[in-house]
């Protein structure tokens, strides 16, 4: 556990291990496991730091999640996410939202060039 | 309708209008009023067009919402997305439904440092 | 079982018994209660049968339930809405989950006056 | 901003602007469009006002949004919903979601009488 | 009313009437049917009453129900849910929501094997 | 990959790999992690493995993931899951998303014995 929270402080460049970590402490498999997991997926790959953060706060919305909102949220701001950022980003997700429902609740066919996400080849 | 199309076409430059907006047909508001807030909301601003995809697919994926995952994954191949992205970015969205899910069981209380997500002065 | 498909079929003057209460025929505590339920809830009441109906294609639609929406759809026209109050309905979804979200995201503060869903008196 | 708010308190004749409208203060495109459209979806139409706020409360009690819950039942029974109505959409809402997991968990094939929403001809 | 709230404090060997039970005091159709299915539903069968406990905390979850969350949780540990059960619990939970994702944002194709939940016979 | 390929068909006892994997098989840090970590979660532990596959079943009836509800439907048969247990475990997650909604839309403060899930001693 203080090998995991050791690291988490290092990457993190921070001093204090905030309250989602510790609520894991009694789960040393769940601790290190999902800590691993988050590490690599949140480090800049084909996409940075900062969208992965902003997809993160995303989906926490939609799922209602009041600690991640906050904490991805603070998150995003230290990765550089400004206020104009933040509007913007909830006004898509306000948007994908409501058109999510219109395309639910009016059954559309996927159009052919959407199918398999717009793919040329198959699978 | 047509004035609604036409600016569609011209805006995404694409020969053709996809099922979304045809069912929208019958309903003249509907149909302006929401295209005049995508085309708002999806243009570059404070976060560029092709991150604002990727938000948009990863609500579309918390939502299962299959025509708004497969028309918003073609969107952002279009605009650049490759199938690195593509993996990395269900990567985040998969993560972020798992931790979200952590947090809401333990009932985990918001940090101090995250409280209003992070702002430093009161909103 | 028997019993209850029976007064299915006379409640809502039909001459079938569609596939959910067929997927709950191995069931029989779930198939009566189930029904006793339905026919309670559904019935004219403080609120009449139609508007009920479009309450449930709100929800079916929210949950993104396949067979619920187009079941429901169904009853719904079959009580009386006609494809403008379908378009309307699912603007009002559309637009609720947009706003649902933004609420969410910018973490709005419940206004003193809407506390307890705006009663008067404490619940 | 400030015609945007006038108009809310024109057309919803109050005297205030409610925490959801001060959030979107600072984005006058998102505060602007999204009036414009909460305004032409909530009016009455081919569904009343009144049916329309019992649909709105429907789709944020399954969203768990607790600010749009309180808001829109604050707004409903501004409308004319009564106690006893509030607890049938309540039971309406509670049904849906038991019947649409069961639904979905049975993995229920759309009866043919059901396919498109239950409409007669091709949409 | 009386009647129910009596079988709710035998059938739960408890001395009081929790919040749930008293808000639906004022809607006796919607507060013995309820109880009835609750009490038909998680009394033991196939599935001892422990485990739908753990189920139905699963859900709630999933669904970000706070009240339901505590409640459930509470009944679990009465029941005989330890600590080292909720953490495993809280782990399938999370688990099951990231592979949600990855599924359905992947749009993986049912295999052939697992077609209809994995009957050998059709359905 | 191929390792984890082996380790999967090894610990599951089965002769193929299916879709959920192969859709990672571009991906190597995810499939490995996600490995791991399924390996570790699902692994019999405070909770049976039967137990965990219905939890499993039951957070992805909610989400409304075709794929996950058969494949982990399939699994749970696999570990002893009886007809009449799927139909009870559906009841539960019927009834939880119903209570869910009921308790949600109500806004039902938490009992005080419940707080916390029932746990005796300051978390």
């Amino acid at each position: 556990m203080r090998r995991v929270y050791d690291d988490i402080m290092a990457t993190r460049k921070v001093d204090g291990i905030n309250n989602f970590w510790k609520a894991l402490a009694g789960e040393p498999d769940t601790l290190k496991q999902t800590w691993t997991r988050v590490k690599t997926v949140m480090a800049p790959g084909a996409i940075d730091a900062l969208t992965k953060e902003l997809i993160y706060v995303a989906v926490s919305v939609t799922n209602s999640c009041r600690y991640c909102i906050n904490s991805h949220t603070a998150a995003a701001r230290h990765k550089g996410m400004s206020d104009a950022m933040l509007a913007e980003l909830l006004a898509v997700v306000g948007m994908a939202n409501q058109t999510n429902a219109l395309a639910t609740g009016f059954q559309i066919e996927v159009d052919a060039a959407f199918q398999n996400g717009g793919r040329r080849t198959p699978q």
